[in-house]
C-alpha cells in the first residue's frame, strides 16, 4: 500500500521502517513543515497519492494536523492517528481510524514486530463503510504483526492506562533502583534474574498471588530500616512509603 | 555436605530441593519444634552431625533460633541465615555466616538455579577463620549457582533494598494493572510484549534514558484523563499521581 506517515519521532520512525520492510511504499512528511506551510499538503498528496495517512505526532498536535489536511486538501482516503489515549474523533475526516501499536519505542532499539499488539479502530459515514475502514487498517497491521485486535476508543484508553502503570511506572522504579545501586558502587545486573523471574511469575497468573517482600510480610522493622537508608532520597522514600502502605492495605482488603 | 535446614517456607523448601539435587545430604528441621522443644536440638545434631546449619525462617525468628542452638547444643560448625536484610550478627555462633539467594521464591514455581545470585558473608574468631567460613559457604553456593558473590551486611542490605523497589514494588504495579484490565473485562496478555521490551531496554542500559509515557512528555491532559478513569480506585489513583509527579520532577532535575 501507499502510506503517508506524518511524524518521525519514536513511533513514526519505527513504523516507517517496519512498514517498508513489509513491502509498503512509505512517504514520510514532517509535521513541522505541514504546520508552517500547509499549502504543501495538497502537493504532497497529489504527487504521492497515498491510500492512508498515518499521523504519528505528539498527542497535542494530532487534531491540528488532521484539520490542516482536511482544510488544505481534497484527500478522500483514510486518516488515522497512532495514539493510545486520543479518541478517534480527534481526526477530522470522513474516513478516520486509529492504528495504535501498544509498545514502547526508542530510536535505535530493535524489537520483535510480529508480537506487538496493534489496536485498530475505524469510522466512516455509515456502518458498512466503517467496517471497511477497520478491515483496511487491520489488514495493514497484519502485514507487520500477528497480534492485531479491534478496540474502540474506550477499550484502547483502558489498555493505555494499564500500560502506563505496568510499563512506564515500572521503568521508573527500575531507573531508581539502578541509580541507587550505582550511587552505592554496586552492580545492577545482580537484579536481572530476580526481575526476570518476577515477570515470568506475573505472566503465569495473578501477580497478587506472588507478592513477596517486607510489606506483604508486614515486616515493619525492615521497612523502617529501608526508609532510613533512603533518608537522603526524598522522592524515592515517598514512593517506598506509599507502595508499602498500599501493599499492606491490599493484603488487609483481600483477607 | 551434610546440611541441616531450619524452616520450610518459600526459601527453605526451594533451597532444600536444589541442595539435594546438587548431591548434598539435607535434614530439614521445623522451626516451631525447635522453639517449642529446644531440647531436641542436641539430639538432632548428634544424630545427623551437620557441617552447616542454615536458618531459613522469617527474619524476626532468626535471632531466637540461633540463640536456642547456641544454648542447647555444643555445635561447632557454621550457622548461617538466608535473609537479605539481617546483619550477620543476628547469629550467635563463633562461626557464623549469611547464605542469601537474591531471588523471589514461591512454592511450586520452578526456576533456573544456576543464575540466582548468592550473596555470601562469613565471620569467625579471626581473619583467617573468617575467610575459611566464607570459602565453605561460597563453595556450597557454587554447587547450585554460577553467580556467587561476596557481600558484607551493608552491601547485601543495599541489594535487598534495590530488589524490593525493582521487584516487589514492580510486582505490585503489575498486580494493579492486571486487576484494572480484568475489572474492565480486558486481556492481560496484551501487555506482555510491552513489558518484556521495557525489561530488555532496562537491562541494556539506563532505564531513565528509555522513560516513555505521558508523565515524561508532561502531557497533563492525558494524566488528568487517567486520574479521572481511576476515580473509584483511591489507592491506585494516589500511586498514579505520585509516580507521575516523581517522573516529571526527575526530568526537571536532570535537565
Amino acid at each position: 500500500m501507499k502510506i503517508a506517515l506524518i511524524g518521525y519521532g519514536n513511533v513514526g520512525s519505527h513504523l516507517s521502517e517496519s512498514l517498508k520492510r513489509a513491502g509498503h511504499q512509505i512517504d514520510v512528511w514532517s509535521a513541522r513543515e505541514i504546520v508552517d506551510c500547509p499549502d504543501k499538503i495538497s502537493i504532497c498528496i497529489h504527487s504521492f497519492i497515498p491510500e492512508i495517512i498515518l499521523i504519528a505526532v505528539q498527542d497535542k498536535f494530532v487534531k491540528q494536523i488532521s484539520e490542516l489536511i482536511s482544510e488544505y486538501s481534497d484527500f478522500t482516503g483514510i486518516v488515522a492517528h497512532t495514539s493510545g489515549s486520543l479518541s478517534i474523533d480527534r481526526i477530522v475526516s470522513s474516513r478516520r481510524g486509529v492504528f495504535y501499536p501498544l509498545q514502547t519505542f526508542s530510536i535505535g532499539v530493535e524489537m520483535q514486530y510480529e508480537r506487538i499488539p496493534f489496536l485498530i479502530e475505524g469510522e466512516a459515514e455509515n456502518a458498512e463503510e466503517s467496517a471497511g475502514v477497520v478491515e483496511i487498517l487491520m489488514k495493514l497491521a497484519q502485514t507487520i504483526s500477528g497480534n492485531v485486535i479491534y478496540a474502540d476508543s474506550q477499550i484502547r484508553k483502558a489498555y493505555h492506562l494499564a500500560s502506563v502503570i505496568a510499563c512506564n511506572f515500572v521503568n521508573y522504579l527500575w531507573g531508581e533502583a539502578w541509580k541507587y545501586l550505582e550511587d552505592n558502587g554496586l552492580r545492577v545486573d545482580i537484579l536481572f534474574p530476580l526481575i526476570e523471574q518476577t515477570l515470568r511469575k506475573a505472566e503465569s497468573g495473578n501477580p497478587k498471588d506472588f507478592q513477596t517482600g517486607p510489606a506483604v510480610r508486614e515486616d515493619l522493622d525492615i521497612i523502617d530500616q529501608h526508609l532510613e537508608m533512603l533518608e537522603d532520597n526524598t522522592a524515592l522514600r515517598k514512593i517506598y512509603q506509599l507502595m508499602s502502605e498500599s501493599i499492606m492495605q491490599d493484603k488487609l482488603n483481600n483477607k
